[in-house]
């Protein structure tokens, strides 16, 4: 898909390195379970399976964790700050106007910075994109964790993937 | 809010220049048009207000075409094909899965090329971004369509618009 519109590959990938990857007050992990949730929301498969495998080599507990917050954030075992947050990714997803001041409150009363704040609507609203142009051009996707897992262990960006993966099949 | 996370902005002007202004078989106004009724199907008036704008100077009927788009694409006087595409901006405003083998047959059997259906898809779902980014931050926006329809005149990119406002307001 990318290889197809590379002028339109260039931005999409500069984006997702600069949200998951780039600073942040947010941990690489936590970024990765934000897009892995809004994209099991929105049903991606193929979005959801690659994030949730990224998340679940950065966080306690691994894939298990990544299942229980997809399943639901409230009773899974995460920082009252991050349910928060992922209770806004929620609201976003459903729609920019979800967002209420009472979920803004709450995730401020629970110790988050307007800038993770800020992250955790930007990383959602892109998941609503990236979701929709994955699943809306109909790619194709497996249901084999397995696939998604090896690539997940890079500590590299995204950029770099892409462009690894670029090489391998010029190659 | 661009200003408030430049790493971010960056990537997020880049992708708007490139679907909004790029090389594309699909007019600047045609796709002015899809993002403006993408972001009226979510209701943002921030995004909206702009791209209705800037689709109007580019359109014929200018505004009144923009305002039957948004009203009923189906009745507008629009060619089947752009009807089409607009079908399936609007699935993907729905979601990414909402887009069926239908839709793209459809937008097939009105002229439409596998290129101009890649760009509708990828701008409403660009759109579903930027609009959740804009209303989930609950940026102020005004109803005025006199405020944004100076710099829907402006023949350059986005690119430009914005480092441009950088600079008047650094003085």
């Amino acid at each position: 898909m990318f290889r197809y519109r590379p002028e339109a590959a260039e931005p999409l990938t500069l984006l997702s390195e600069v949200l998951l990857c780039g600073d942040s007050p947010l941990s690489r992990g936590e970024r990765e379970l934000i897009a892995a949730y809004v994209s099991s929301l929105n049903r991606c498969r193929f979005c959801f399976h690659t994030h949730a495998a990224f998340a679940a080599v950065r966080v306690p507990d691994g894939m298990t964790l990544v299942d229980q917050t997809c399943a639901d954030p409230g009773t899974a075992p995460l920082s009252g700050k991050l349910k928060a947050l992922l209770a806004i990714a929620a609201a976003v997803q459903r729609g920019g106007r979800e967002v209420g001041d009472e979920h803004v409150r709450a995730a401020r009363a629970e110790g988050a910075t307007d800038l993770e704040i800020h992250d955790t609507v930007l990383i959602a609203a892109a998941f609503c994109m990236y979701n929709r142009y994955v699943d809306g051009l109909a790619t194709l996707a497996t249901d084999d964790p397995g696939h998604y897992a090896d690539r997940a262990r890079l500590t590299s960006g995204y950029v770099k993937v892409w462009n690894d993966e670029a090489l391998d099949e010029a190659g």
